[in-house]
């Protein structure tokens, strides 16, 4: 058998969402037999601060906690790091500096993924927390890869917090996924190509039937991007630099 | 806020399972935001060997895979660790002797569980791996809280490891869950006043409503324990003795 790397997870942003994540890692995993997955080590430490307070409103800096989680999953033997909370992603300079194994980028991964699908200059929606989008990760992300990033215009942004905070209270319910179809919509309305649900709460209450537009899933392009690293260790791998992974 | 404990996963025996039981553990915790829930750290290390294999058939050991596993959540910093797989409790002494930390028993939990539910000497079908069944450990939980454990006839049997292996195999199809439900109906024929879905992965295929009399899920109630023990470290947690939590 080919050497594999073990993944681990910084989590608990929410710990829905890393639970999703897992089950995509599972669900994306060839196997016949529990001996055919991967050694996932997952730590979720739901008591990291608040990220888009921290961006937004001056609330504490999450950047401590997130550097401790990375280091306890590095001491514990993961090969590499998988991030499932788009906003934290604002941080993951600081963090990847922080820790000796290298950080796959959620972000860098799904822009790679929006660049196959879209002709290039194409727009595509951006549904995220206030956090993700007012420090601009995806429209960064998606200018390098030639893609024009749409974010929903103020009100609607409304909805779109609205929605995930309720999925954070573990409200799954049609009206939160009303709330961010609003959002969707608008953004379609306004030229969007495809929409990105781009914070991990939100393919939870999404699914692609329900936009008319292709809807893509960072939670499930970065489960692809792990598995594909983990499953053969002489996949190129490299920390700190965006688009880590290109097999 | 009361002090907390961190919850220790010992997973990855299957990975499904292991997901099932952090979602569990979710479903069980208050929390209107993130930061109302619980530190988990899971450590799924899907190439521990067989354990029915392992008990039945002259396998390799899993118990050094499953110490050291217990230990990497220990260092983590896991305060107290459960394992969502019923047949590695055959293991149970071993691990709790080499680790530093207590270890819940899902088997103890679930005894305690069906005796708040039946009647003193009341006869429970055990669905589990045929290892599980073989060194008895359900017989001889129910055996020490007053209940009677009744297990399928080698015929029915195979069904159950059939439709364990399948799920193990990521199928969680209706014929699945039919394979396991020929089994459950015979031992409700033969008595049972309960059942005890006594493999992990059993739970993701059999649900409630598919049987006729109450369906105990060792999953679950080991989510439950693990939240009451985690969310205030006042509740009394002792490890190496049966029943370690009673709150």
């Amino acid at each position: 058998m080919t050497a594999r790397r073990t993944i681990g997870v910084l989590g608990g942003m929410g710990p829905l969402a890393t639970a999703d994540l897992y089950q995509k890692i599972i669900a994306a995993t060839p196997a016949q037999r529990d001996q055919d997955h991967l050694h996932v080590i997952i730590d979720a430490d739901p008591t990291v601060p608040d990220r888009t307070a921290a961006l937004l409103h001056g609330g504490p800096d999450p950047t401590p906690w997130l550097v401790a989680g990375a280091r306890r999953l590095a001491a514990a033997g993961a090969d590499f790091i998988v991030i499932p909370c788009n906003t934290a992603h604002a941080f993951l300079g600081t963090i990847r500096d922080a820790v000796p194994i290298p950080i796959l980028s959620m972000v860098d991964e799904t822009a790679a993924a929006l660049a196959a699908l879209l002709p290039p200059g194409a727009p595509a929606g951006i549904l995220a927390t206030a956090g993700t989008v007012a420090v601009g990760l995806y429209q960064t992300a998606l200018a390098a890869v030639g893609l024009d990033a749409r974010v929903p215009s103020p009100e609607a942004q409304t909805h779109v917090d609205a929605a995930i905070a309720a999925v954070k209270a573990g409200d799954l319910s049609r009206a939160s996924t009303d709330r961010a179809l609003r959002a969707a919509q608008e953004l379609v309305d306004r030229g969007a190509r495809a929409l990105v649900a781009a914070c991990t709460e939100l393919p939870l209450i999404l699914r692609p039937e329900d936009v008319p537009v292709p809807l893509v899933d960072p939670t499930a392009v970065l489960a692809q991007a792990a598995v594909r690293v983990a499953r053969d260790a002489r996949v190129p791998l490299e920390g700190g630099t965006p688009h880590a992974v290109r097999p």
